[in-house]
Parts: C-alpha cells; sequence; structure tokens
C-alpha cells in the first residue's frame, strides 16, 4: 500500500513551499532518537538504504503533511502553524507502515525490501514505536491538534482489527462482510489519518470550528483512497507500484472490487465464489479471479464508489475551504493515481 | 520483568480505593477496542485466559497507576482527578510488555504464556498498538498531563533501543557498557513511565508546579526498581517470579550486578569475565556466572546502588510531597520485592 507517491502531489508552489518547510523538520524529529533508531527510521522514510547510505528513493512525498500545511493556509494561517501536525501525521504513517508489513508478512515495501526484512521483526517493531513516540510529542502539548491524531491512532488500530478479522470470514453466507463493514473499516484504516491531518490543520491554522467538518472528509477521502489502493493492488503495475501484484486476492482480504462483484448475481459473480471458496492459489488462478472480478462489474462498481467519496470529501472541501485550490487538486490526485 | 505484583502494594484503605476506582475505569477503556482486539487485550491484562474464560492471576496489581492517584491525593486533589492518567499509565505499560516480549522473543509472563505465543506475532504487535493508541486517548485534551506521558514514551522507546544495542557490544575493552549507560538506560526504559504516573498525577491533583520535580523522582525510582529487577532475573525463585532465571546471563544482557561485579580486579571478576567472553551456555555456565557475580561483590554492589537510588527518589518526595506515607511505602516496596 503505497499511498504517498510523486503523481499525487499537483506541482506549484503551495506544494513546494511546504515540502520545503516540511523536510528538515522531519529530519529534524528523527534526530532525537537513539541513533540505531534514527538509522532504522531513515531506511523507513527513504532517506538511506539498509546499510545507513543516503538513498533517494521512493521515499513518499508528504500527501498527509501537505494536507495538513495547506488546510492551514486554507484557513488563512501559515503552513508553519501546522508544521508539527504535518511531522506528527507522517510520522504515524510511517509507524503504521512499518508495523503493517510485519502483521501482513509483506516482504517489500516501495521497490525495496520492508523495514523487518532489511533488520528483523523485533528491531523493525520497535522502530514504529518509536516513530510513534516522536509523533505523539509533536503534539503533546496542543490539545486542540492532538485529539484529532488520537482519534486517528484508535481509528487505525481499529480499522487494522477489522481488516485482519475479515481475512478469517467468509465469501458468502450470513457471517460474509459486507460492503458497509468495509466502508467502515476503511473510513478508520485509511481515512483516519488524512481526517486528522486536514482537522489539525485547520484547528491550527486558525479555525477550530471547521476541524470536525474536516475529520469527516479526510474519512470519505480515505475511503476513496482505499478503493483505489484495492484496484491497483489488482489491476496495477507491479513495476510502478513497487509491490507484487494479486496479493490481496492470494490471502483472501475482502476487498471492495470483489466485495462488489461477488454482490452481483450473473455467471461471472457465480463463478468468481466457485474460485474464492475453493481457494485462490498460484498466479494462474490469482489471474483469473482478477479476470472474473471484472466480468462481474466489481470493478466498475469500485471505480463509481470511489468517486462518490470523492465527491463527498470535496463537497465539504468547497464548501469549507472555498480557496483550497490546490488541496482540491491534491485530493483528486489521490483517488485518480497509479501508484 | 514483572513489574507489577501483589506484595509491592501495602495494604490501606488508600490503596484499596484506589483500585476500586481503577478497574471498572480500565474495563471501560479497554471496550472502545474492536472485539478481537478487547480479547487479547484482556489476556493481556489478566483479565482472562486465551480462550477468553475469566481469569483471577497475576495480571499485575497497578503500581503506576496508584502512584498516580496517591500523587494527585498528596496534593489535595482527589484520586479520581488523577484517574484518567492512571488508565493511561497501565495502558502504556501493558503495551511496553506486549511488545517487549515479541522483540525479547520471551515466551513466558506472569506464569503464562506471553501475548505473541497466545495469539501470534502479528495480533500481539496490534494489541500493543491499540493499548498504547487507548492510553494517548486518555490525556490527548490534557496537556499539562500528556506532556509527561508522552515524554515517557519517548523514553521508553530510547530505553529499550539502548538496552538492544547493549546486548551486541563487548563485555569489557573500550567499547564496554559503562555503569552510566546503564543508569541513562533503566531511568529511561523502567523511569520514565513510574515519572510520568507521578507527574501526571500531582498535575491533575492540582499541583503542575510540582510535575517536574515527580518526573525526576520517578526515573530515579526507575533505576532502583530496574537493578532489584535485575537481581530477580539472577537470584529470584521463578516459582515466584513466573519467568526463567538466568535468561539474562545466556542473552548477555548488560545488567548492573554483573556489571558491577567486572567492574572489581578481583579474581573472581577476572574469571567471571572470561566466563562471560567465552559465551554463557547451558544451565551450569548460567550457574557458575551467577556464583561469580556474587563472589565478585556484583549483588552488594547492586544492592547498594538500588538503596541510593530511591533512597534519592524519597527525598524528593518527603520534600514535595510531606504526607504521603502510602506513596512511600509503595516506592519502597517496589524495590525491596521477591517477585
Amino acid at each position: 500500500m503505497n499511498l504517498s507517491h510523486p503523481d499525487a502531489v499537483p506541482p506549484g508552489g503551495a506544494v513546494e513551499r511546504c515540502r520545503r518547510l516540511f523536510e528538515p523538520a522531519m529530519r529534524e524529529a528523527v534526530s532525537a532518537l537513539h541513533p540505531w533508531g534514527a538509522r532504522m527510521a531513515a531506511f523507513a522514510l527513504g532517506w538511506s538504504d539498509a546499510d545507513g547510505r543516503p538513498y533517494n528513493g521512493d521515499g513518499g512525498k508528504g500527501v498527509r503533511p501537505t494536507i495538513a500545511m495547506l488546510s492551514a493556509e486554507a484557513v488563512g494561517g501559515t503552513a508553519e502553524s501546522a508544521l508539527q501536525a504535518a511531522v506528527a501525521v507522517e510520522l504515524v504513517h510511517a509507524f503504521s507502515l512499518a508495523h503493517d508489513d510485519i502483521i501482513d508478512h509483506d516482504e517489500r515495501r516501495r521497490h525495496r525490501e520492508a523495514l523487518w526484512k532489511a533488520y528483523g521483526v523485533g528491531p523493525a517493531l520497535l522502530t514504529g514505536d518509536a516513530l510513534l513516540a516522536l509523533a505523539v510529542g509533536r503534539l503533546a502539548a496542543r490539545p486542540e491538534a492532538m485529539t484529532y491524531l488520537s482519534a486517528a491512532l484508535l481509528e487505525l488500530v481499529h480499522g487494522q482489527s477489522a481488516d485482519m478479522a475479515f481475512e478469517n470470514r467468509p465469501w458468502s453466507g450470513p457471517h460474509e462482510v459486507t460492503i458497509a463493514e468495509y466502508t467502515e473499516m476503511a473510513a478508520g484504516k485509511t481515512g483516519g489519518l488524512l481526517g486528522a491531518a486536514a482537522a489539525a490543520g485547520v484547528a491550527l491554522g486558525g479555525a477550530p470550528e471547521l476541524a470536525d467538518r474536516m475529520w469527516e472528509a479526510g474519512r470519505d477521502l480515505g475511503v476513496a483512497f482505499q478503493i483505489a489502493d484495492d484496484m491497483l493492488g489488482i489491476w496495477g503495475d507491479p513495476h510502478v507500484t513497487g509491490k507484487p501484484v494479486h496479493n490481496d486476492l492470494r490471502r483472501e482480504k475482502k476487498t471492495l472490487p470483489v466485495l462488489a462483484a461477488l454482490a452481483g448475481d450473473g455467471p461471472a459473480a457465480r463463478e468468481l465464489a466457485a474460485v474464492l471458496s475453493s481457494g485462490v492459489a498460484g498466479e494462474e488462478s490469482a489471474r483469473q479471479a482478477a479476470r472474473l472480478v471484472e466480468e462481474a462489474g466489481g470493478r466498475a462498481a469500485a471505480r463509481a464508489m470511489a468517486d462518490r467519496y470523492l465527491a463527498s470529501a470535496l463537497e465539504v472541501l468547497d464548501e469549507c475551504l472555498p480557496n483550497a485550490a490546490d488541496l482540491r487538486t491534491l485530493c483528486t490526485g489521490l483517488v485518480n493515481r497509479t501508484r
């Protein structure tokens, strides 16, 4: 799940200005860690390779921090006013990737080894904890932002728990995972932190009264974002995404395209149900499942649902932050991306 | 490392009153988790066995929450005023045990399987994250307490990183671990959360001006506490501690009794250095090392150092909270314990 990538960030002065502020602040935050932890954090953040040499790879271009800073600017604050929130949300994001890769046994991340593959499970776990501790430290004295970061953390673990619990549930029958359950999971796992970025941004930028609505918009954006991610996991190019394709299908992840396909009642939906119930093992069977998901309408339904949730988020944005053109472009890019 | 146990808590009305407040608040906090996470958390907290049946074991008697609430009372506040801080520090403690057991490959905890042995590494990791998220949520809107909880988190990961890094360093020579480094590690890993409990307690109880001094006292208490723990790891009764004996020696943990023994220059110290440099493998060699640590004066030196750090913590306590007899008894009990 690569949630930060160059093509999601629109070009332009505002975004570049945010990045120039953000990067030194992020490095300063990480420099407070134990040297050993700082080295692993630098790998996790794409600043160095596993031996500690500088690395200029796809380390994530900071979608969440940009949202935080652009949100502050959109209510008349400075990007600096939201800088600590920007650092905090990016640190929480890095924490969640480090731990998720352990939990999901994912060996690759952004065209490189996952942190736990490079350093071992224990050190990677501790590095994740350290990133989270740093994040909390940024906002501990700012309750108007901390409450949203804290809510995002709870949503994150709740959503991740739901996602794991889904893997053990059947594809059909009374215990099947519903689209409503999926939506709730995605709003938490993916939307919470986007919501915290936007809410903390407006709160620190001087408009705390808008924070609750930005939080909700972030959750909607998260659903759209997660569906886009699900689609890349099935139809994305692994050379571009940096992650193996069809992983989700093989591990019985309850992704939206598959759930939507199974909700149909045509022959492709029935054939897909049969393939899934006997287990997707091997590349051939995964390819067949992917084809059936598309035939049964799962790809089109996923696209439509992502667009609907994006539109809902943009509606709030247009109402609360009418002059936030860069932010609008950024959100749209997140949902219409190729990696 | 069993840092909470019945005999550390003095009998008496105040402690019982704290416990009656604390337990329902703790259960209420955990009930907000995903049902699957709540079940694992209940196991980790000693409320249920691995199948979810009620369990009345040694789940930890809440030393940290008691410190928080007694500290609030000692400055004229109510125990209730520090209740959310009490819950938060206990949740952070449970988080750290869940993750430490994964990092250290410890299979036993409080006479039962460690969380990761019972449920797997991924689920245990996520449960730890969930406990931490709950903890942060308790104090997100209370910066006067949150700043100390946040500082404790950073100290915790820093100390744990230092402790892990020590394992790869030699017993002697220019790269040996010094007693000063050990002290810094223990003050962070063990003292930070004790300091946060006391500091948040007085801050929420109405005396934020005392919080910095309580924080420092907690760090000193942590050093004493950690040395007591090191001693139990060598000379404790595994039937009482619930953990295998001599683990630390076998894994080359840089514990204080061993560092103090090696600092001597008698024949026992030299023999100990030779045993350690060839590696402690097997029970026989561990027993020999334990005997040599004692002969070389490591046990007595550890006892003296623990007493010194305890005295330093109590001095601050006597000065800042002159009427906190229960708190004083509690701290003394922590350092003079058998499990």
